[in-house]
């Protein structure tokens, strides 16, 4: 292996791929509408092209790429299993099939740990040895860090944190359950409570929008619209309570917040905060440096290729 | 060090004392009430006590004394610093006023990782690298094994499943907190539910009596006692829906249950397991093997000793 590889993540709205050296710089980075087909053929051919425009612009010949996958990958395999918001995935066999299509080495890793693994090596954990990343985006994602080391568990699904239950009896959840952190502080769910809310708020600028996402509802928040201060404070309030659980039970050192949800940071962090200091253990809550992430869409790239120059052995550091 | 230690447990209602060698038997055990006062004064004196009856009984002299205690204990100063259900111990320098007492090596360790190394080293969890083991007692205890190491995190606090915020308008937690699992799946939780609900039961055997506690209430719902049914059954809801949680985010092979409440098994698995089967992730729901716990209340000196071999040199299991 040389020390730059091919590192993508695949969302469920957009795919990533860019050259990625071994001190962590994207050479080049290209960025497309992720496909959407009953399988995964369309996202191969994506790949196919990005990686032949990264090849040929940067005039280098990555021998191995890494993919952030945003569901858990099984240990042994390698494999995806699951993918909740690219369901086509399943049991695609994207390993050997983007293998033949690139003719290189591939190894996947879950979006949320790549992420994770990002922040650590050059974003807002950097120094941490344990910590945990929320990424609220289209779900809420999760990477823990113990040790230094990415928590995966025996199946890969470790650090689902987005479907910790926080109202048993709360909004159906897409995972199955109910009320879990992803149906309040994705967002997704900043839209649809404000969809649910806005009859109460009859002056709100929201009415006189078509259509509206969680960066617009922010905008409108953040110059005095009392329905998206509401609804971002309530996204903050269940993180908080999620939050609180996860120091009460990891002690992590650093807690990492990005996504595109994070851009409202502003109007949910109070109420974040708030609900740590009532429910969380002093000295754990006192502890945990809660930061937003630094990376930006990158740190899933960056961690990606941390962790495949890690495994060939090109970076050592714990 | 010697392949014997003095190994203690310190719970909020029973102090327990053991000569333990370095295969896990129990040599003499020793166990008396927990002595409150305002200080940890009677506790020492009472130590000492049963230390002597130990060194005298078994003829042997170990030269260190190992004790769990049912609070965090501080990473680099091996203190307690915090401890909700024996709050005169806080600022006690219980580890060198034992050591002068009783003339002896002395360190502390949680009661939940000391239990749920015992479990893991001679118990229910034994062959499982990553485990949960959650101790149903007066409190709600929680520790947590990763890669067959305790999880203390850099303020020894980690692993508290219990102050996870499960309905966050609940019933007020001595945490702080409100509705934490501890408030539905304790045995004194059990107890303040049979309680709350006895006015919706006339029939129940429970107006019979003058005082319960939640093993009497199990023997009442063995015998189809519907206040007693529901009341384990809302118990076994809520530890599912932790559980669920733990699962979704640690990925474990096992969880061991245990404590005075866990009793009550038969009468709380099921509305546990179907939670979790909602609730949590497929593959890993399948994965973790949910058990009672089978060394019972020596699980915590039977850990701490095992921790105590471990750091002197004398266990190298990992």
């Amino acid at each position: 292996m040389d020390d730059i590889v091919l590192a993508g993540d695949l969302g469920g709205t957009n795919l990533r791929l860019a050259v990625v050296n071994s001190a962590g710089k994207l050479i080049h980075r290209v960025e497309a509408e992720t496909p959407r087909h009953i399988n995964a053929l369309r996202i191969i051919e994506l790949v196919g092209c990005l990686a032949a425009e990264c090849r040929t612009i940067t005039g280098t010949d990555p021998k191995s790429l890494v993919f952030a996958i945003p569901g858990p990958i099984h240990a042994e395999k390698g494999e995806i299993f699951n993918v909740p918001n690219l369901p086509e995935l399943k049991g695609s066999d994207l390993v050997n099939r983007l293998a033949e299509e690139l003719d290189i080495a591939v190894m996947l890793e879950n979006d949320a740990t790549a992420a994770a693994m990002g922040e650590r090596w050059l974003g807002a954990s950097k120094g941490f040895d344990s910590s945990i990343c929320v990424t609220l985006g289209t779900g809420v994602g999760g990477g823990i860090i113990i040790d230094g080391k990415p928590l995966r568990g025996p199946d890969g699904t470790a650090g689902e944190i987005g479907h910790i239950c926080l109202e048993p009896l709360g909004p159906k959840c897409g995972c199955g359950s109910n009320g879990c952190l992803e149906q309040f502080s994705s967002a997704t769910a900043i839209v649809r409570m404000a969809n649910e809310l806005k009859g109460e708020y009859p002056e709100s600028k929201v009415h006189c929008m078509t259509d509206f996402d969680s960066v617009g509802l922010f905008q409108l928040g953040k110059h005095g619209d009392a329905l998206c201060v509401e609804v971002f404070r309530r996204a903050g309030v269940y993180l908080g309570i999620a939050l609180a659980g996860m120091i009460n039970v990891l002690n992590p050192e650093a807690i990492v917040i990005g996504g595109g949800a994070a851009e409202g940071w502003d109007l949910f962090i109070d109420a974040m905060h708030s609900e740590i200091r009532k429910r969380a253990f002093r000295e754990p809550a006192e502890r945990a440096r809660i930061v937003r992430a630094s990376l930006g869409s990158d740190a899933g790239i960056v961690g990606a290729a941390f962790l495949a120059f890690q495994k060939s052995g090109i970076i050592s550091e714990a």
